[in-house]
């Protein structure tokens, strides 16, 4: 990850949380926090921080509860009461061990406790792995709104370690996988075309499959990042199907669909509406929306009224001077962000929508 | 306030609420949020939004409750509430309209809003133009701690409207000369003389005194934070008295000293170590305690127990390796960080504690 004097290390491979000499060891003069939640922690949390002891002054933890919904102040100022009871300093450096939720919070605990502590990220699914652990956006949910309220802040490593991924469960390695299939056509459609010839082994959890996937996406979204950090412009191709997927995410309530799968119906919403605007092809819309069928996710959007969909747009960040822009693809392999009228955005929802059967 | 890229203005002087062209002009295609309290609201709230209609595509406003009592997440998540309500976006700029919690408050506001918006600094009271609107501080209160949650981000733009501390109650204005006081010791001894013999003009609030006041500890501050913009080590000599000070203000319950009241004790006792550890002349010492006190402020600590103070400085930012450090004066017009055993700081919390009479 290039960005200057913030540069860091995405480092990927198995038994790397037994092995932190693998990875760059930080400060041991200070304190340690792991942050972990109560479904990763019974899992790594002691491994970790057996492998964290001698590196640091005193190795501490904390648990969080597991979800999206609970991406809130309440779980994040448990992280800053932790901090706070254990005399944590400045120097102290965080370990978010888990998933996306983990390492959002555990970022932006970082990014605010003392006004900026260090933290390393150890994403333990492949959605973490993959896109939310990399590129240093952190945040927590408002009730208005996903991650409204955030910071960026870049961590001083990426460790992924593939092992994490034998316990996955199912439903969210495929939801993982969603982020994974989307790097093909905002970046590289070669990589999409690899996707869909390897997606078996990656529902298998082949180790060269996901070596290859995690570390496909990881150069992607480094790259992009690296040229524009803070999101001027470009970093918003990254947010393919997520204008979707979040309305989907907030208007079934946060949890209720996980966001790999709101993303998979995004994206087939943005791609049709990519086609409508006649930037996109239909047949490589269509084999998208295949390749996602086939990985098990939703490529219907739920059925909710489309003016609340249209509503829940409006809170979206990209959004300026009024108008909902939209990262849509302009041919195979390549994004753009684009604004779309609302009677156009209504057309596409209504064409994409689930129908009660 | 030269901060590369960051840099910006401290503009001081009469009328500048009515008078935004006299500042720069934020960019006009977005909505404005100002965010001010139920005190200040009611004198300044109308000009300022009145200045900002036509430069803005809208004007928003949200009232704050008063007091360092209310500096938390509850409030801080009114500013959200209001930001979203009023659909604001990224390109949205807030207004900070009031006194050091509310510049604090919006300011942390807007670091975290959506990662990150633009904001202008108006500080109505003589505390909040001499120090906390400038530097690019901001945060809240935990219950554990002051300030310990919060962001370094820069305003665009401070504006010191002098007419504003014409409504000041007399306690503020003095507490708020605590930290011009402060200035001299640390960067410039010959500042402290002026401010010995103009005390009078400043506590009459005579305009021509209370602009060379307000406009020499801004530059202080500002040539300080441009060499040590996120507190590697210089930036600490501005907490001059704050170690001590945050110790009675977390002890007494947040908001039962005034903050610059907590500060002018803690400077009494931060000088009396400094003469301790034979670093600074006593006559030094006494004549800051003197200048405080004809000031009305308080020079002496609160009776809490000397045990108390120890835990609570433990908590002090500036602790670093378990060891907790102070700001001390190395003679006169000169503040180094240096750290201090509890036993040394046991007497002098000893020496200057309040007896009860």
């Amino acid at each position: 990850m290039d960005l200057g004097e913030r540069s860091y290390d995405v480092v990927i491979g198995c038994g790397l949380l037994d092995e932190p000499s693998a990875w760059r060891s930080p400060a041991s003069d200070a304190s340690a926090m792991i942050v972990s939640n109560s479904t990763v922690a019974p899992l790594y949390l002691e491994r970790l921080a057996r492998s964290l002891q001698g590196r640091h002054y005193r190795v501490h933890s904390v648990e969080l509860p597991d979800g999206e919904q609970h991406k809130d102040w309440s779980t994040l100022n448990k992280v800053f009461d932790a901090l706070l009871d254990a005399r944590c300093e400045r120097a102290t450096t965080l370990y978010a061990l888990g998933g996306g939720v983990v390492g959002d919070v555990a970022g932006f605990a970082a990014a605010c406790f003392m006004r900026g502590v260090p933290y390393i990220q150890l994403p333990t699914t492949l959605l973490a792995q993959v896109d939310s652990s990399v590129g240093g956006k952190t945040a927590i949910n408002h009730a208005l709104g996903k991650n409204m309220i955030g910071a960026f802040h870049q961590p001083r490593v990426v460790v992924c370690d593939l092992d994490t991924l034998s316990t996955l469960p199912d439903r969210e390695l495929r939801a993982g996988l969603a982020e994974v299939i989307k790097y093909g056509p905002i970046a590289d459609w070669a990589f999409f075309e690899w996707t869909e010839r390897h997606l078996d082994d990656l529902l298998a959890r082949e180790r060269p499959a996901l070596l290859h996937a995690v570390g496909r996406s990881c150069e992607i979204k480094a790259d992009i990042v690296a040229r524009d950090e803070r999101e001027g412009g470009l970093r918003a191709v990254l947010n393919f199907g997520h204008t979707f997927g979040h309305a989907i995410e907030a208007g079934l309530g946060f949890g209720t669909w996980l966001h790999g799968e709101a993303v998979a119906a995004g994206m087939v919403m943005a791609a049709a509406l990519s086609v409508r605007l006649g930037m996109l092809d239909s047949e490589a819309a269509a084999r998208l929306t295949s390749l996602l069928a086939r990985c098990g996710l939703p490529v219907q959007a739920p059925a909710l009224a489309i003016e609340r969909y249209i509503e829940l747009m409006r809170l979206d960040k990209k959004r300026r001077d009024g108008e909902t822009r939209f990262t849509l693809l302009e041919g195979r392999g390549r994004a753009v962000i684009h604004p779309a009228d609302d009677a156009l955005v209504r057309e596409v929802v209504a064409q994409t929508i689930r129908r009660s059967t």
